[in-house]
């Protein structure tokens, strides 16, 4: 069955405190690789049948006004996979 | 500065109380295109300087170590962008 991923990531200009304590955590691992994580959603939306663009529309509604708030997160993604 | 995408999503066997809640949202909204919606998570590493082997290699282990708990969930993608 065909899934829609949608990303959802906070915005660059916003502090994002969880991928801040992820960043400390590796730093005192000692891994130097990384200078910052930011963390976000991703959403598997199945979908029974074909996606068409009565899909992909329904699918970016969702995404912009259920899946994200506009606020403080960006719709990043949103790609059909199978 | 490139960056590394990695991306978690809990095991297919397992529950995801928190999608079924949003797939719940979207039936109640009349968006009747999915039958279901699973809920993971997407987190950006930056990396300064050249995504080599080596720094491949950490991002592996760290999605391995730190970033998913291999109980309930799995790593599903881990990708260089830009």
């Amino acid at each position: 069955m065909p899934t829609i991923v949608v990303d959802v990531m906070p915005k660059a200009e916003l502090l994002d405190p969880q991928g801040k304590a992820v960043a400390g955590a590796l730093s005192r691992r000692g891994e130097e690789s990384f200078t910052s994580v930011r963390i976000g959603k991703r959403f598997e939306l199945t979908v029974e049948g074909e996606v068409d663009e009565t899909v992909l529309a329904a699918a970016r509604r969702v995404a912009d006004e259920v899946l994200s708030n506009s606020v403080i997160e960006d719709v990043v993604g949103l790609e059909v996979v199978e």
